[in-house]
Parts: structure tokens; sequence; C-alpha cells
């Protein structure tokens, strides 16, 4: 792989890694945050995707972070705790799952259901009820699923359109997710981070003391400069068993003096602060 | 299956609901907190052990909650949201990942390592080095995983010494998870609630009202009452996207006079809260 450098005036040239294989809707979120005309770097996990932007693979990265109904994808979470790179965007992706199978596959011999572990979860109540002695596989990725799917038609595939198209598979039933409003958030992830815009957010990670009420000391800055909170999520700190470390989501950049203020409170409450980006906000 | 009566006299016939099949971590937590002699009912996932006890089939549930190492089982934390049951105790178990194989492997032909997708994610660095070209099978549990390689001498399972017991494997590599101090801790589950000791904890999930600050409102009684958290974590709602329940554990018991006084102010702040259980603490 040779290193692609980012030509501003040429979008077209722009390089980004995702989670591949090619039918996922991280590719989704690629094609509706950059377009179709960027190059696709496919990477086989979530910490591939970190590495091919570390090591200038490519320019951007683009990983799910969290998904409205199953909650937050730990792997990407884990990876951020190390990585020098910046969040420098978000991308929310409508999540409609189908059940698809090859040509050739009837409806009723099938016998086995593939697809990722959170798919199969955000599907679970209309899997029991249609294919309640299916066996089911679970695979890296929806796409993998749909590659399964392909090569036995006693096997159907949980996945996206984009997976129907690029792997030749009919829709044996569409829209099979338990939940309406069923999304991923995506996170784009750069070297360099992003200037402010006036409607964004920042990420951040906090190792706080092992203390009593330590959480309720990082919470009290927010509250004394009206710092609305969208998110917070609690990880092991893979330092010490049953230790952990927060990952907070609020209004507002980094460079924004208000947001200043606020940091300069935080250092003082908190073992260690890690900005993880300032970057436009898709809702709040 | 025939409903079990509880018979306090004669433990041998409790009854303990587990995420089968035999061998998995699970067992051996029901092992430590209940003994040998305790009638065991296996089941295929964390849902049914849940119904298995709401529908009188066993006493007494047993199922995973968290990891040191990867974190909060999403699984659980959803069957809480809606369970009438009551979390009565809490197991702490060491995880010791060992390379099992069946007794004609050859370590160097191994080409495909199957487990349960926590399992492998926590000897992901040991894997990656050791075994960088064999593929990854995610299974339902470490027990299947063995049953695999059982059947397989090219794979070998990520699983316990129990495993290696029942299922006749030779452990090719001992003790190869990345963290020293993996542990994972189990809930233990019942229809009733049980009596304070003097040395318990509680657990409950909030509903929060979905306005800015809330999760600080929440945080003040248990600042006002020095009462210490020791642990929070963050879930979709399920009702909405992007709404979130925390489920909050804290030191004390429902019955304590500080705790009921804790409550009348969380209830002015919350949109809703359940109270999961209070339980002697495995540690605090």
């Amino acid at each position: 792989m040779a290193t692609t450098m980012i030509t501003k005036l040429d979008e077209k040239n722009l390089s980004v890694a995702f989670l591949g294989p090619r039918g996922t809707y991280s590719q989704a979120a690629v094609i509706e945050h950059f377009g179709s005309t960027c190059e696709l770097l496919e990477c086989a996990g979530i910490e591939d995707v970190f590495a091919a932007v570390e090591e200038h693979y490519a320019d951007f990265g683009v990983v799910p972070v969290e998904n409205s109904t199953e909650g937050a994808i730990n792997n990407t979470q884990d990876c951020l705790l190390h990585s020098s790179l910046k969040i420098i965007g978000e991308k929310i992706v409508s999540i409609e799952h189908n059940l698809l199978a090859n040509q050739e596959a009837d409806g009723s011999k099938i016998d086995t259901i593939a697809s990722h572990q959170q798919s199969l979860a955000q599907c679970r109540h209309w899997l029991k009820k249609h294919y309640p002695k299916a066996r089911q596989i679970e695979c890296a990725s929806n796409a993998e699923a749909a590659l399964k799917a392909q090569k036995d038609s006693r096997i159907a595939a949980v996945a996206g359109l984009l997976a129907a198209t690029i792997y030749d598979l009919k829709i044996v039933h569409a829209s099979i997710q338990d939940q309406d409003h069923n999304s991923t958030r995506f996170l784009v992830l750069a070297r360099q981070g992003t200037a402010a815009t006036g409607n964004d957010k920042t990420s951040v990670l906090i190792h706080t003391e092992n203390k009593p009420g330590a959480l309720f000391r990082i919470l009290q800055p927010f509250e004394k400069f009206q710092v609305s909170l969208s998110k917070i999520e609690t990880r092991p700190s893979k330092q010490e068993a049953w230790e952990y470390v927060f990952f907070i989501d609020f209004e507002g950049h980094i460079q924004d003096q208000a947001i200043k203020e606020l940091f300069a409170q935080l250092q003082q409450c908190t073992a260690e602060i890690k900005v993880l980006g300032s970057y436009p906000a898709a809702f709040n």
C-alpha cells in the first residue's frame, strides 16, 4: 500500500479506510460522508482502520462507535484509549436490516442465519418469531455473512441493501429489525483536528482519581459552565481490574472560550484528560 | 421441566439456571456460589436464564454481567431492564483462558481458533502474536467452541479448565489472556430479594428526564448523603433512539435508613427508578 497525500483541490484522491469487506454499513457511512468517488481501503478489523490512518496508508478512517439500540461498540472505544488520531466528524446511518439469500434459495428451507453479532441482536425478536429453529452463526461482518449466503442457499444473511447489491442476493424479508428507529453513529478519524464551525461537539476521555465522588466532581464544572453533556460511557481502564474510564461527549469546540475555562477546572479534578476531537455535531 | 420448590433445609434440591452448555465460566460461577450438589439447568441464552427463573423452572439464575477487561455484558443489562427478578448476590470468577485442542491435535497444524467473542477479545494480542494466520470463529459460548475442537483437530478452542475436563481436550497453551487480572462478575438472580447483611450493595436502573444536567442532578443526592457509587453504566433506553438509561451500583441496602432518604430525593429528580436488588457485596 502506498501513502496517499491529502489533496484538497481534488477530493477524488482522498483515501478512506473502513471496516470491510465491501457491503457493510461502514461502507454506506463512507459513501454518505465522502461521496462515492473516494478511494476505499477495506480493513479486516476496527484496529486496522486506526492503524491505516496512523501509518498514512489512508487519509481518513470511518469506524462505528454506537448503535441506537445496542449501544457502544467497545472495540472502537478501546482503540480511542491509545490512538493519537482525532475525531473530525460523525455520521449517522439508518440501519435497515434485511434477510438476504442467494437467487436459488427457498425461504422455507433456510436453516441457518448468519450475521454480525450486533445485527443478530438487533433482529432478535423477529428471528425468534420467524426462524425459531434456525442456527445462528456470528460473523465478523454483515458482508461476510452475505458471502456465506451467496455460497449456500440454506444460509440467509442479515444485512443491508448494499450487501444485496454487491453479493447478488435476493431480499427474502425486508426491514426485519426489532426497533423502528435503528441507527448507527460512525466517527470520521484523521491525523489532524478540525476548526470550529459554531455547531460542534467535543469528545473526551477522562481517567478519574479512584476516590468516592470522583464522577460527581467531574460533572460539577459542566453544571457550573452550563455545558450540556450529550453522552457518557464507562469502560474498563484496562490498567487495573474494576477501574473505569469515562468517555464524555458535550456541546462546544475545544477552541471556544467557555470550553477552555471548563477544561481548566476539569484538569484539577481528573487524573488524566484526553481530547479525542472537536467536530461538527450531526445532532445535539 | 417441572417446577422445583425451594427447600431451604435440603440445599441439594436447589435448582440453578445458567448459560450453558456445561463447561462455561458460568457453570464455574454456579459451582463456586452454590457448591457442586445443586441441580443444574443449562440454558441456551441469557434471556432463557431469566425466563427459567421467572417461570419457576429454576430457583436461581446465574448470569455474567461484566468482565474486568471487556466491560459490561449488554444482553444481561438489557434483560434487567424488563425483568421482575431481583439480584440477590454477585460472584467474581477469575478468567484463565487456555488454548485447548483434541488429544490427536498438533499445535503447529491448528488453523482455526474458536471461542466466544469476548474470550477472543480477551486474548486478542496473544492470538495475533502466536496464531496470526488462524481464522477466528465466534461461538455462542466457550463450551460450544470446545465441542468444535473435540471434533476437529485443526480447530483449537479458547476456554477454561472446566471445558478441558468436560470435553476431554488437552491444553496446548495455558493462561493465554492478555490481562493478568481478568475476572468476570456474575449476578445471582431470584424471584425474591434478600435481607441486609451489613456489607451490601444495591443496583438500580434510572430513567432520567431528557434535560441538560439530568445526570448531575442524579448524582447530587449520592454526594449529599455520602453514598459511594461503585459503578455507573449507560445503555440505550430502547424506547427512543439516542436516549439512555443508567445502571448504578452503590454501597448500602435498600432497607438502610440512609438509603431510604437517598431514594426519597432521587425520586424527585428521575423519571423512573427501578431497584434491581440489594445483596452482599463481593468487594467495594
